[in-house]
C-alpha cells in the first residue's frame, strides 16, 4: 500500500452516517451474527490453508468450476496476487481509479502507464505484438474497474468483450466488484472464464456489506488461476471469515441490494447537488457519485460533515488525476441521503456567506 | 504456498486429540469469545488499513517503538513479506524447517541453499562480501526458525548474537514463533530491533493459540520496517482479529503457558517412544517433538491414530530432508499425551505382531 484510502471511519469516534465506503450499509447481518457467535470456538483451529472448500462453494454460486476461482482476503488480495503474477509487465491502468492497482504493479516492477478511455488503451494493445496466444507472458496487462471507482461509470458490454477477444495477446484484468451495484450488463463471472485472457475480480465486501471479514475472490480461466494459486499465501483468510462466506452464500437472498432505489437515491443526490450550481456531479452508472466542488475544497466539507452533522464521506483528492476539489459519496437509504443533501447545503450556503 | 501443512484438521470430521499443530490448546478463551461477540457488528466497516493502532499497542507491550513493528495476517504474512522486500537474494535455509520460508524466498526468485548447522552457515557468511552496512541489499539472507520447527531444538543464545552482530553484511530472518515455548533464552524483540540486521518473525497464532484468528507480527529496526511497510498491501487483518489482537494484548496474564509442566510432559512422551525401541526421538529444547519411525510409515500411524483414537499428529514426511519415517507432534495436556502414549504403543504391537 502506497497511497491513502477511502473508509476513514475508525479515525472519527462519532460517526453516525458514512458515505465514505461504496458499500450499502443497510443489510440486515443479525443471521451472520448468529453464525458467528456460534462459530467464535473456530478461532483455535488453523483455517484450510487454501480455502479450498470455499472456493468450491463460490463455483457452484457461479456455476463455474472450482479450478476457475481463488478465494482471497479481500479484493485486495487479488489485486496483488495478479500484480505478482505478471511481475515486471507493461500495465495500462484506467484512470481515475482505486489506487491498489497501480500500488500493487509499483511494488511488483510494472511499467505503468495511465489510460483514459477504451478507444486509445485498443490502440495501444494493436500496437504491442499480436500472437494469437502469449507465449511466456502477454504483451500488456489491461486494468480496469467496471463499474469504476470514483466515477461509477460502466464501460458498453459489447465493446469490451470485443475488446477483450481481438486482443488476445493482452491480459484484461476487470475489477468486477461493484457489478451488483448497477443495472447495466457486465461480464459475469461464467462468461469471463471462457475468455482466455480475462481475469474478473470480485468482492464479499461489497456483494454482502462485509468489508471488515476480508473477503474476496477471482475467477480465471483454470490454466490462469492455477499458476497464481502457487502464488499464494496459505492461510490468508480467517477462520471466522472462511465460516461467514459460507454463511453468506448460503444466504444470499437476504442480501439482495435494492437496486433501483438505490440509483434513484443517487440520482436524486446528483440532482440536489448539481442544483446548488457549487457542485459539478459526474455520470455514473451505479449508487457511486463523483463530485467537484467549483470552490472550496473538499477536505474542508469532509471535516465539517464529520465535526458538525457526524456524516463521513471520501475526500477524493488522492486518485491520481483528481484534485482537492473532488470529493466522492455513496448513496444509501432515503433518509440519510436527505441528511447528507441538507448538510452539504448548509455547508455551501455558510462558504457564500463568508465570501 | 507449495508445499503441504501440518494442521489437517479440516479434513477430519471427529478428532477429539489434536498434537499436529505446534500449539498448546488448553487455554481458556471464554473471554475473547465474550469480547467477539460483542464486536461482530464490526465486520461492517473496513478496518485500518495499515493496522497502526494494533502495532502501537504490540510496541508498547514489547517497550520498542510502532515504527519497528508490523502487523501482518499471521507470521506467514511477515515471510512473505521479507522474501519480497529482497526477492532475488542469496538465502540460506537451515532444513529441516517450516516449509514456507523456501515456499516464499522461491516465489520471490531468490537462490536458495539449505544449511544444517549454524557453523557451516557463518563460514558461508564469511565468504560473502563483508561491507560494514550493506549497500543497496545484503550479501545473503539466512532464515532460522528458534526454536525450531520440526524439531524443537533452539540455537545458543550467546552464539546467535555473536553470528548475527559478527555479519553485518547479512540479514538474519529469526522466526521466534515459539520463543515462548522454550526456557533456553532467545533473542527478545527488544534486543532484536538493536541489531540493524535482524528481523524477528513472531506469532499471536502461538503466544495465544489463536491460530484461526491469523495474527503475527515482525519486530525489525525501523529502517527495514519502513521499506517493508511499503510493500505491504492494506486491510490484512480482519476487524474481528483486530479487535481480538487487542484483548489478547490488555490479558496476556491469561495466557500465560504452563511451559515447565509442557516441557516435563514433552519429555515423559519422548521417553515414552524411545522405550518402545521402535522410534527415535529428536533433541528437543520445546514442546516440540521429532520422532522417526524405525520400522513403518508416519502416514500409517496417523491414519490408525485418527481413524481408531481420534487423534492427529502431523506426518512430517514432506519437511524438506525427511522422510517417509518422520512424524511430530506437540506435547499437551498430561491425560491426553497419555492416550497418545498407549495408542502408539498399541499401534507399534500391532505393527509387531503382523511382522
Amino acid at each position: 500500500m502506497i497511497n491513502g484510502h477511502g473508509d476513514d471511519l475508525y479515525r472519527y469516534a462519532d460517526i453516525c452516517y458514512n458515505f465514505s465506503s461504496n458499500i450499502y450499509n443497510r443489510f440486515c447481518h443479525d443471521g451472520l451474527y448468529e453464525c458467528l457467535a456460534a462459530a467464535l470456538p473456530s478461532v483455535t483451529n488453523y483455517p484450510e490453508p487454501s480455502a479450498t472448500a470455499l472456493e468450491a462453494a463460490l463455483a457452484g454460486s457461479m456455476g463455474i468450476e472450482p479450478s476457475q476461482v481463488i478465494a482471497t482476503a479481500g479484493a485486495t488480495e487479488a489485486i496483488y496476487l495478479i500484480a505478482n503474477m505478471f511481475r515486471r509487465s507493461t500495465s495500462f491502468i484506467f484512470q481515475p481509479t482505486f489506487a491498489e492497482y497501480g500500488d500493487a504493479c509499483r511494488i511488483y516492477e510494472h511499467r505503468i502507464k495511465p489510460v483514459y478511455s477504451l478507444n486509445i488503451a485498443t490502440e495501444y494493445a494493436a500496437a504491442a505484438k499480436e500472437d494469437s496466444v502469449w507465449d511466456e507472458r502477454p504483451s500488456a496487462l489491461f486494468w480496469l474497474c467496471n463499474p469504476n471507482n470514483p466515477t461509477g461509470m460502466v464501460i458498453d458490454k459489447e465493446e469490451m468483450v470485443r475488446v477483450v477477444s481481438s486482443h488476445p495477446n493482452c491480459l484484461f484484468v476487470i475489477d468486477a466488484s461493484y457489478a451488483d451495484y448497477t443495472s447495466c450488463p457486465t461480464i459475469s463471472a461464467q462468461e469471463g472464464v471462457a475468455l482466455p485472457n480475462l481475469i474478473l475480480i470480485h468482492s464479499m465486501t461489497k456483494e454482502y456489506g462485509v468489508p471488515g471479514l476480508r473477503l474476496g475472490y477471482l475467477t480465471a480461466p483454470s490454466a490462469l488461476a492455477e499458476q497464481m494459486r502457487r502464488l499464494r499465501m496459505p492461510w490468508t483468510v480467517s477462520a471466522l471469515s472462511m465460516r461467514a462466506a459460507k454463511y453468506l452464500l448460503d444466504n444470499k437472498a437476504k442480501y439482495q441490494l435494492p437496486l433501483e432505489e438505490l440509483l434513484r437515491q443517487r440520482q436524486r443526490i446528483a440532482d440536489a447537488f448539481a442544483a446548488t450550481k457549487v457542485i459539478d456531479v459526474w455520470p455514473s452508472d451505479s449508487h457511486i457519485l463523483l463530485c467537484q466542488l467549483r470552490i472550496g475544497h473538499a477536505s474542508a466539507l469532509k471535516d465539517w460533515l464529520a465535526e458538525n452533522r457526524h456524516i463521513l464521506i471520501r475526500d477524493a483528492s488522492n486518485f491520481e488525476g483528481l484534485d482537492s476539489s473532488f470529493f466522492r459519496i455513496a448513496a444509501q437509504g432515503e433518509e440519510e441521503n436527505s441528511i447528507l443533501i441538507n448538510a452539504v447545503r448548509e455547508w455551501i450556503n455558510q462558504l457564500m456567506t463568508n465570501i
